[in-house]
């Protein structure tokens, strides 16, 4: 255990980083096991209101994947398969929105709250923030970002409230779409002018041979990760997050960041310690 | 049909109710089959938008029992009874969640942006803007209002949105509860010292003989309301709502209505007619 | 008659044109019979009174030939010729001033607030807002508007307030110019960037053959404009509105219409109708 | 003449007054010669303007009998008496609307604007400013104030403006009245809470005996005016003077004051020297 | 050596403080060793930007004692002594303030700027922050506080920067006074109504008895702190600090700190820990 | 003397100067005798607030040589020459600090206050009002500006203070650098986009020939000095002040005036007459 003086320069440590990034907006997307495990939930939401009391201004993107499956197994549910693809159907939409917005979202509100902080959440449909058209036609109602409307998540946030949206996304017709929350993150990043993309998730970053520890790259640039999925060494689930980060990178974002939500407080090691923990990309 | 001269008279006619009401704050209990009956549901909610573009800050309260009583059945969940007590043990109260939070309240919040509004749902969660505690040991999660904080409701409002409020509370140890949707809404009301509380329902208001069309009271005071509970002349479901009316009284608002919600626009006739549609409580 | 309902439906039709014109400012050539018939003026000040409840910032500008030709008859001024165009000489531009800014305009105010609005009546003397100069040395005091200051037109108007402006400007030197009212107020339009200027005077607008009453143009663009005036279809007192509206079109404002200010609520009617019932000048 | 270095001596003498009354309000009521006159008019207007831009709030009152005089002369208007009494009717009103709102105050805004202020002239119908009723049945339209409302005034003077007021008010049902314009200034100042009333006249002040010059009173309280009154020592033309004081301290007002405004910067001299040279009323 | 992840938890440790102190103002009494090693003094600069960065008001006050001896030795500026007691001449007090205010104050300003926070130094005499009299008619320029103007301090609090204060006072004829460094921080804190005053000096706080050091009170309510004085236990140089505590207590201040500055961090320890390390007084 | 109708004149003679400088910035370097002489130090301060009652926003400038030497003298400090050039050493530096920001600073906001102004002292390390480096290698602690931020001057000018500089600047690295306070005041002057640059020195400004009063150059322009400077035609210790007129007009001010500060009120004379009494230069 530490004495409390040490604790005091443990404090005394961060202040380079809190004079850097004060008043800057952090678009935080939350998702992985750092949302279902009660443990490393409560920290990851502890780093964040930590972020909102030091000056920052952290925005916060979730998905709920998991909750999802879970729930539409409890409802009997069957999945609908096109071309090998699932395809959101209506009823799969609604409780997609129910399950995220209703539940997924409150819970994490409810988290900040408890501990400290002031959340708000909404969906993308409260104040037509996320609008939003269908993706793909033999996908359903999975639908991709139109146009984010930062009126009411700057509203929020400068009255010092944390921000939680959820990845729903509405037409000009009213039609609901459920977005992938990496992409729903990155715009919400590129819309803000944030400093920072940060994109919780199961893996520490972005490596050249996965089997050799030591290619893990704590940093890129914005022409090597497209190289990189291009060579295919960025494959699989990443290349939704990795493309994410361009595009918030593309939109005037300073840096993106991807990032294992598992270990202890590893938001606040990437954004207090020079070297991170996880992939930084940057322009 | 009307010819343009005669409905632009008809506009003027309600001049002299915009500048009574004008810049006051309106609290709407949205409820009964104004809330399921699709064209009915547009009809209140043209209402509603039309309220705040004449300069009236309309608050909508919602509850959502046939929504989720479906929702349950759909869950095979079966309903719990103690001393023959609807219980809402833990499970029902995250169904009521989702269903309330998640679906009811982002349908109405889409409506108002489909037509023209601008909205914003909340739960009690959000901003901890309904503080509960449990109502009664027996009932499991069924809560009562102890603190309602106006903060986010005026920052919305004061905005140009429409505030849309799911009934569900938040405890100070982070239990949630369901609330019932009157009493939030005559809390909420007095709360924000409003101009009005409007209960929607099925039912016209209060009769003194029920079988007796001319029994029907236009008008109620406070003391005279008290009465008829005493007398069970008021009874039933109606009575939490004419509580809710008295407690919105007790904390200030200056008049509390009750409406049946069905006809068309009998929103917009309670308030821009003298003799209004319902029943109406004054002090 | 129409029943409560009905009435209630008309206002529900407005909302598109709330919704589309709220925030906007109209400048409103006030004058013609709409000015002089008691119930005609009481209806047009009606429908300006009700554009303000609905969000619109209506500022009128108006003149007052009948009521000035009446007073120098009961002050037995005669009138002086020079070419056959009457001067404008510094007795007469005194009654001017007086019968404008005294009177025509202080009933106009006065009409307004007992109608439930609140009106500020000012001249272009008053915060300097029409700075003015001679027109033609022939006609004594007949001005043309050299600058508009929106500061104080501004300021009224985002407190809540109606502007009423008699077209009164004043010169550098501080002489008092008398200025038709039509140019007035398309500059005033210009000035302000407003959304449309609507003048109302006693003809319906523009007709190619006005014995032929299918011949009535309800749109018309500035270019068709400025052909009908060189081939003299468009002529005599139509010229100087006409002009007006294309200094506005020229000054950046969206659309400039004419109306008969006669038939009841026209001003509801060419606002809040698709058609509208005039002559709509657009860009 | 005095040499330059003199006369920066003369501006630094003014400090301690402009200190002591640096953002306070002074309402000035206009009249006597100093309006009539051309040269004098010009003085006082020079010194209003000056007090404007070391930090006091001048506001303005006038009446305007001998205009209105002339021009019911010029008009051949007969008067009309009662019981002796001159009765304001429909047509003199009329008139002294004209006279008072669109020639006197719109001449002292031009004179202000040429000389390097920024004025803005309203009655008492702008904004209903100043509410009246009958002051007397037997008198016609003559009024006595009823409530002033201080929105617009203070609008106009903290945006840098000086507001003229005409001393017309205007009742309930929109009937216009002439109201004696040293009792509307009385009216003003404490509506205002204003610093000063200082009422412009044709005598210095109050004497004691006004043939012996040595009994000039140039400090008076409250209870010594009341007696003066009572034993008409104060009597004719400044008994409703002394009144409009007397009212103006009764509702907080911290001086009133009494003053010649025919001698060149008699307004300065009172405010900027510590002997004053009218009659000052205190509480 | 601490891990990194080890350090996080300790940032989060901290998150309860920052929640209850979050915009509150606290008044830190800087002096003794923590003002005089360079070491120490740095470490205390850092805990108070520390402060500033999680949204807390520090404001220091400062007196400079052997930064004034040590120049008047330089100068050989013999001490004048008036029944034993040093006697401040107008010569001493000039020094006095050039050290205090020219010196001491703008090094603690540069090194906050320094290390990253935004500080501005003024002397009482700035804004008439700090206005006083005569202490003691045989001491000379020795001074007590007559009265705190907050609007310097509160404007530059709120804009961001840290108010840095010389214990210099001025007399209403302009004479400078040297003020007890410790009574101005009190009557600073009373003035601001802060939720602190923090005193910093050398020794840890009080003690019951100075050799027992299981003696040692480290809270003390404001009753028992007079028994102490009263009861010569709180004696020499402490009776000043803990009367400027009570002075802050009367005045309205939350709780008042006596503070040993010299281990490092310890204005931290007695913020962030629940035991403190100092004697707190309250209540 | 003169009598108080012909003061008040000259107060109305000022106004056309009072509009046309009202709400600019004056950006004074106050030096010479106007600074140590303490009749002439009143005669400055009363002018410079003046200038703020009259809606002029002053900013003081200055620099203490004078002062400098006699402190150093009583600490019995040697002065060190390289090349013949005075040496800033460190203790130099301390003790110009002290002097500067600690006396001269002070003492210029006692008199300013106690006159019936607010000022505020600062020197360039509060807010990092001023940032320099290194001017001169031999010349040790001489710096020169490299950067001013305005944000700490506009807020206390802006809340009706009158800022008072030291012109001392701070590194990067937190050295102290002592800077000729014309530079300082000419970039002072650049930054805030001044109107005026006014340098107080005791000459009367520039000649062509100094033996012949003739020759006196009331206004010059920038080509023109910059012309004399090459001709040694301005030579000595008028050059620094010209080229930090040079450096305002190049960083936007509109016109730079050098004056002496003896004569009483010369600084009202400059800005109050239309010759001036020094030379003003212009682009």
């Amino acid at each position: 255990m530490y004495d409390p003086i040490e604790k005091a320069s443990v404090l005394i440590e961060a202040l380079p980083y809190m004079r850097k990034f004060f008043g800057k907006t952090f678009v935080i997307k939350y998702g992985g096991s750092a949302m279902t495990d009660p443990q490393r939930k409560k920290g990851v939401i502890l780093d964040i209101i930590l972020l909102k009391y030091i000056g920052i201004n952290p925005i916060l993107v979730h998905g709920g994947g998991p909750q999802l499956t879970e729930m539409l197994k409890r409802l009997g549910k069957k999945a609908n398969f096109v071309n090998g693809l699932r395809v959101t159907d209506r009823e799969t939409m609604e409780v997609a929105e129910m399950v995220l917005a209703g539940k997924v979202n409150k819970d994490i509100v409810a988290l900040i709250n408890q501990n400290g902080g002031k959340a708000v959440g909404i969906s993308g449909k409260d104040g037509q923030t996320i609008m939003a058209k269908q993706a793909d036609g033999n996908l359903g109602l999975v639908g991709e970002v139109t146009e984010i409307d930062t009126k009411l998540l700057k509203l929020l946030s400068n009255e010092g409230y944390i921000p939680v949206i959820s990845s729903i996304g509405v037409g000009e017709d009213g039609e609901t779409y459920n977005i992938n929350a990496d992409y729903v993150a990155g715009q919400v990043a590129a819309a803000l002018q944030a400093e920072k993309l940060i994109i919780l998730t199961d893996v520490r970053g972005v490596w050249l041979d996965k089997n050799d520890p030591d290619s893990f790259l704590p940093v890129l640039n914005r022409a090597r990760a497209q190289e990189l999925i291009e060579q295919n060494i960025i494959d699989g689930g990443m290349i939704p997050k990795v493309n994410a980060c361009l595009q918030a990178l593309d939109g005037g974002v300073a840096s993106a960041h991807l990032l294992d939500g598992r270990p202890p407080h590893s938001l606040l090691l990437e954004i207090f310690t020079d070297g991170g923990v996880g992939t930084m990309i940057t322009k």
